[in-house]
């Protein structure tokens, strides 16, 4: 899978790329990220790439010409790919748009300044636009490696491990269960006994359990949208009623307030 | 402020810290980021971080002794300053939770492998987890970048314009509007009048109403919460009018349908 990215700070990009994952997907051929650095398409002295907005106010505003030389250069005219735009007013990134998009062979992300990029471009160059979430930043470059990184993950062979991909919180639609390692006693706080049991029935009902219960305290807005078994939707049923007994006040407590 | 990040791989992180906003907030003594590689404080030859985890299955798991002797080593035990674990299991990242964090002088970042971190290092060393999204990354030094560079654009002077984080996506609870720079035409594709004007009232109601439209159209889920004035609540009353009207069939397709 080959990524195109026009940015004005390769620099500040290339270094996560040579590292963990993403170097080792590149080493094996499964991934390549090309860097373009925009101030190479500027026709001026100073590499200008933004200009103060029509209407006044405060910001930089980036410019048509370089992002428009670049992505034609690069891809042709009209681009042969999706041309992503970074920006905190695309539709929100989440697991299944990874998912969505490792299909593709090739995807050029274009990373704006946040404070502005010529209407233009988004109108005329842009096929798509992407939000890491609902904050601002400086530019589009960290939201290029979030999507860099969370799609990497899902090419096939990309994680050493064949399941760890399935296992991840969002990947099943459930959060995590808890992982431990050594040592088996760490000042004091041990490890549940079920993990050092052997029992592999057991570890698998224990941790699918686990990630029930911490989706339902922490995020039950997933278990609407997940597909409950008869053995999950028991299990939960049992953990609701034994919160609501435990969160009705007793007796004496009310006769305390 | 100041930020302590307690990561595998400082050396993927540290170039974003040396370019654009960052960089300046840094160099202007608005900012402080220090890196703190995990493998320093490991005992063994090999500097391990991470081990497989009791009761089987994939991936490997970041180990107590490091984080902790780090994290304490570093902040005192028990820690000066809130620990953050970056975790898909944390709490949703926004504008919002940027704003409440940027009110602390310090904060530290622990940065896991996603594929895992011991349990007991959640529950004894942490103080609040963090997702910037409902995604899937290798570890945590992408969300603790984008939490360092969302929370550095609200010091006060850290962006060069003072009105810049104002005026952002987010902000003020809209999305923003559009952005025009030189050149007037470009291709054929003009810039509005009315920002050519000069007339500073009608293009701050130009502005303000293309906020709506986009958020009307994008992310309705951001109006609900939002404070609309009068004139506002007229302005998205007419918008919404006129799409129904558009979207009404015509007699002659219903005839061809």
């Amino acid at each position: 899978m080959l990524f195109d990215v026009f940015t004005i700070f390769p620099d500040g990009l290339k270094p996560y790329l040579e590292i963990s994952i993403l170097q080792r997907a590149i080493k094996n051929g499964l991934l390549d990220v090309h860097l373009h650095d925009l101030r190479s398409w500027t026709i001026d002295r100073h590499h200008t790439t933004d200009d103060t907005p029509y209407g006044g106010g405060g910001g930089m505003v980036m410019k048509c010409e370089p992002v428009f030389a670049a992505v034609e250069d690069v891809l042709g005219a009209p681009p042969a790919c999706p041309v992503i735009m970074m920006t905190p007013q695309g539709r929100t990134f989440t697991q299944h748009v990874a998912q969505e998009l490792v299909a593709y062979p090739r995807l050029a992300l274009v990373c704006g300044r946040y404070e502005g990029i010529d209407e233009r471009i988004r109108e005329h160059l842009i096929t798509d636009q992407i939000s890491i979430g609902d904050y601002v930043l400086t530019g589009g470059e960290l939201p290029a490696l979030v999507l860099i990184d969370a799609i990497t993950r899902l090419i096939p062979g990309a994680l050493g491990d064949p399941d760890g991909a399935q296992d991840d919180s969002f990947a099943s639609g459930l959060l995590e269960y808890p992982h431990y390692t050594r040592p088996p006693e760490f000042r004091g706080w041990g490890v549940p006994e079920v993990l050092q049991s052997g029992d592999h029935g057991a570890i698998a009902r224990w941790r699918r359990e686990q990630s029930l219960k911490r989706t339902l305290e922490k995020r039950p807005d997933l278990l609407e949208k997940f597909d409950l078994t008869p053995a999950d939707r028991k299990y939960l049923a049992r953990l609701r009623e034994e919160q609501s007994q435990n969160s009705a006040p007793t007796t004496s407590e009310q006769d305390q307030g």
